[in-house]
Order: structure tokens, then sequence, then C-alpha cells
């Protein structure tokens, strides 16, 4: 690949990666911008709510990266980060209305302001721009990639609803569920880069195995946050996915791990769904002996659980003999911003 | 183009282009049942309730007959089939969350069975899938039509969902609508076979339009349906449309053309939505007098004269000078057979 990078090892921070990749970002913006638009106001207003309510826009940094980074000197880039972005609010939009959320990134969810069929309705509109913001680029390769990545996101986000509630779920059935509903379009964004700069197999793969593992870290830790962030920090109601009797990695350890009555606290919880609104934001004293009690202690540890087998993922470990990758995208140090940002 | 068939007009009926198209429509079928397999398995169950339930296979139909049509000798157009009807089975899906339907071509919609959640993930699937399928053909100019095609029947729903029981709405909006959330997806359906047959720009252009027209008059007929036709024969309630204050061009000619009174009834009842439940199906006598005798009386010339303008629509407005199409697609006696059978 044509660049490369010394190997000092910088402070993690998302900063050096929001740095090189700025003046292409900003036409991805531009470019998000326009494909928004359409006769039917509507359209716009949901896309934008979302689209504009301060994503890191992580996945399109990570498509013009491996792009930069592969060399390539075209402007393809920008047309297949702006599909990633689309496909990645696509699957928001329709996430809120099977979750039934209330906040994202802060704000009202698009359901909540505008209803569930134009949440529903104005994702397949960004899907289908997607795709053709895709076919404009006329990369065969790009193409499957990112058509197999929204079939994949889409079962993946059926496993977890079959999975819900499912107290016998295991951890390498978690595993599968976010290696598809998230690292997929991780690994495709990361992929495309080396794709459309036509580099040889070996580079593509390893960008594709970057992406997959940061994408399951990054799951893994936003999974973490449920269990210990703030609403402020997190940008949605903390406790969301327990309150939705979402299987994720804190309940399995918890289950797996807790006594009789441990147990059976999360069984009644997650099962039978019977946790009351607002109890977990409630005074903690008064609740120290309740159930919610005991889900608070449970918390802390839980989270820091995860957080440790997010950093001990394998970001790298089948990248061995691309190392540039490596001094380029600071693989390790990207994935502590993203859990020191978090 | 290759196939040049004589001009005698027969009956009217859909059966011609059925057995034109009967053994490549048998592998298209081969080929949808094994695309919607998954590991997951509430996939296959969702898709397969919707797809396995007697659909007419109209659109797939198209894009075969106009592949042979145009002289199309590989085996691409199969694939292009089926990612067309996984394009209208998404659509159904969603639909039917947005408009909260109870059945779909006579069984319970699949939201009924496995909910608004499944409808709503298993819809993306099947585009994504949709996706996979028409990418592995390789043509990018098919590949930009049926992407198009996905965001602009998108963008029709959303139109419909924004003009809802709004009566100010006008027949060319009306039109508007139906242009792009269904006839876009007939007229990409037709045009993609000369395409993958690399016919020229003309001969595609002309299936775009035959397409176009006959995607038109089918939905015309559709919406008039909702207002005359059994629920056996539409699969569906009838009234489900009038219920939802759906604007179609029944309620657009009622209300252009009533009296005070019946113009205060249909804003009552769109705009206001009180219709009971099971109000439409109580016996004529006793509701003569009412709001639904009304409505019933209503109903029986808005049929008719929604029916004549689907029949008048200029089908082959466009085609002059592609004569051979006619021929073979006998599109005259198609919508004829559509308009017999419906």
């Amino acid at each position: 690949m044509a660049v490369v990078l010394p190997f000092e090892a910088p402070e993690p921070s998302i900063e050096r990666l929001s740095s090189l990749v700025r003046s292409d970002l900003q036409k991805v913006n531009e470019l998000i911008l326009s494909r928004t638009g359409s006769d039917v106001t509507m359209i716009p207003e949901v896309a934008n709510h979302l689209i504009s309510s301060g994503g890191k826009r992580l996945r399109p940094m990570l498509t013009l990266a491996t792009a930069v980074l592969a060399g390539y000197r075209g402007t393809g880039h920008i047309n297949l980060a702006a599909s990633v972005e689309f496909m990645h609010t696509a699957t928001l939009l329709h996430d809120d209305v099977v979750d039934e959320s209330e906040l994202r990134r802060g704000k009202p969810s698009a359901r909540m302001v505008w209803g569930n069929e134009a949440s529903v309705l104005v994702g397949d509109f960004l899907l289908g721009q997607a795709f053709r913001m895709m076919v404009e680029v006329g990369n065969l390769r790009a193409l499957e990639i990112l058509s197999t990545a929204a079939a994949v996101i889409a079962e993946g986000e059926v496993m977890q609803l079959a999975a819900a509630k499912n107290l016998d779920t295991t951890e390498d059935a978690y595993l599968a569920v976010i290696r598809a509903k998230t690292a997929e379009l991780f690994a495709a964004a990361c992929e495309v880069g080396p794709v459309i700069a036509e580099r040889p197999k070996a580079e593509q793969e390893a960008c594709c195995s970057f992406g997959n593992n940061l994408g399951i870290a990054f799951q893994l830790v936003d999974d973490a946050l449920d269990y210990g962030g703030s609403r402020a920090k997190i940008g949605k109601n903390v406790g969301d996915d327990f309150r939705e009797g979402k299987i994720t990695l804190p309940v399995i350890l918890a289950f797996r791990r807790g006594s009789e009555t441990d147990r059976a606290f999360w069984k009644k919880c997650i099962q039978g769904g019977d946790i009351a609104d607002g109890d977990l934001e409630r005074d903690r004293a008064s609740q120290e002996a309740s159930r919610v009690g005991r889900y608070r202690r449970a918390r802390a540890p839980l989270r820091r659980d995860c957080e440790r087998r997010a950093r001990d993922f394998p970001v790298f470990k089948r990248q061995a003999g691309v190392a540039r990758c490596r001094g380029f995208l600071r693989g390790q140090s990207a994935l502590n911003a993203l859990l020191s940002a978090a």
C-alpha cells in the first residue's frame, strides 16, 4: 500500500483519524446532505434529524481512511463512505422502531417525532439511496461487499430479536449477533477502501479483518455502557437494553456467574420484564435492598469485565504481513480512543 | 428485438404471459426459495409466509418476458426477476406495518403472526438479498435502474403518508404517488430485460414506458377494488384504505363531485376516521340511511369510474415504433386480464 507512517505510539485519540480524513469527510457530508434531498419534505426532515444529530461518522471515516491508506486517487471513496453512513442511518431508524426507543443520540428518536411509519419508510429511502450512490462508483466487488453487508446486518437484527429474553443464549451466540449486526458494516466499510484502489486480495482481507474486530470491540463497549454510562454520555436512556430484555454480554455473564438468587432476579427482570419506568433512575439509597439495587450493584463490575474483553479483542489477529495498516490506522489506539471517549 | 409474434387479438388472459415464461418462472421460484434461506429460522418463516401465499409473480414475469422479448440468452434475467420479487415483498412487509394491516392475500399479515419487528427486519433482509442477487448479474445499468426504483418506491410511500387524510390532494398528486410507489417497479422490471440483452436505448425506453403505464393502471384498479371488491377476491379487508383515511382516486372523485352533504360525509370519515370496525360489513338494509349507506351507495359508480380510467390509460402512449412489444406482451390484453381477474 502506498502510505507508510512511522510507528510511534501516540496518545489514544480518535482526533488523529479525524484530522487525516477531514477534507474528504467534508465532501461526504455535502453528498449526504444532497442525497437526503427530496420534494417530499418529510424525507430530509426525518433523515437529517438523525444524520445531523452529532454521530461520529466513524464508519465513513474508516472507508475514507482505508482508501487513502491504499493510495486510492479517485473520488469513489466519497460515494462509498456516504453509502455506508446511509446504511447505518437506515438501520438506526428501523432499530428504533423495533426497540421502541425514545431517545437516540440524546434527542427524541425520529419515531417519537414523526411516527413509526415515517421511520420505516425513510429508512427504506436511505437504503435505496445508499445503493444508488455505490452503483455510481461502478465497482462490482465493492457492490458485492456492501450488499452482502446489508443482508447480514438484517440477519443479525433478526437473530437478536429471536434471542430476546432467552437467558440460555451463549456467549458465542451473542458474538454471532454482534458480528452480524455491527461488525459486518465496520468490516465492509474498511474493505471497500483497498477494493476500489485495486490492491491485492491479502490487503483487502487485512482491512476487512481489522474492521470486523474493531466492530466487535465497539459493540462490546456499547453494550457494557447500557449498564454503566450516563444518559448524557451515551445519548440514550441507560438501562434500555435491560428493560427490553435484550441479551447482551453483561446479562450473560451475570446470569452465568450469579447465585441462585441472582439468577432468579435476572430471570424475573429479563424474561418477565417487570421493571417499572423510572425505577433505574431512582435514588440509590432507597433502592439498595430492592431488585434495582441488585441491578445497580451488579452493573459496575459487569461493565468493567465487558470493557476488558473489548480491550483484549484481537483487532490485529490476522493482520500479520500488513503491518503498515497498523502504523496508519493505529488500530489499538483508535479502539482505545473509542473506549475512553465512551 | 428477436421475437416476432403475430398480431391476432386473443381473449384477455394473463395465461398467455404465464405460459410463455413458465419454465423460467420455475427457476425464479427455486432461486427465491434458496435466497430466503438462513440459519436464523425466523427469516424463511416470515419471508415464505408472504412469498408462498399465492402472489401472481406479475413483476418477475414482466422481467422474464421482456428479457425473452429482447432475445436475451443468458441466465441473468432469473436473478433480476427474483430481485424484483424480493423488492416487492420487502415493500409489502413494510407496508403492512405502516398501514397496520391485518390481512394480506387472504391470510393474516406477517406482522399479525410474528410482530412488527420481524416484518421490518425481514423486509430489510430481503432488500439486502435483492441487491446481492442483482449484483451477481454484473450489469451496472440494471443495478442503476433497480436501485433507483428502491429509492423512488420509498419516496412514493412517504408521499402517500404525508397526503393521508388530506382531502385537498389533487388527482395529479395522487398519480405522482402511484407512479412512484407502484409504477416505478413495474417500469424497472420491464426495462432491465432489454438492458441485460444490450438492446438499443429506444427499446429499453419503450419497455420502461410500457411497465410504467401498466403499473399505473394496475394501481388504479387496486385502489378501486377497495371500494367494491370482496374480501375473498382481493385478499384483504374491503374498505381498508377508507378506514385508514388513505387518499385514493375514489375518494378524490367522490369529494370533488359530491354535494355539500357528501363532502361533509367524506371529511368526517377520512379526516375524523370515525368508522367503527365491522361497520362496513353490516347488513345493507339497516345501514341504508346512515353514513355507511352513503359510502356503500357511492362505491359502485366510483369503482366503475376508476376502472374506466385504468382501461383508458395509455399503456402504449410512447411505444410507437416498437410495435413488436405489443404483439408479444399483448399489453392491452394483459391489462384487461388484470382487470377481469381482479
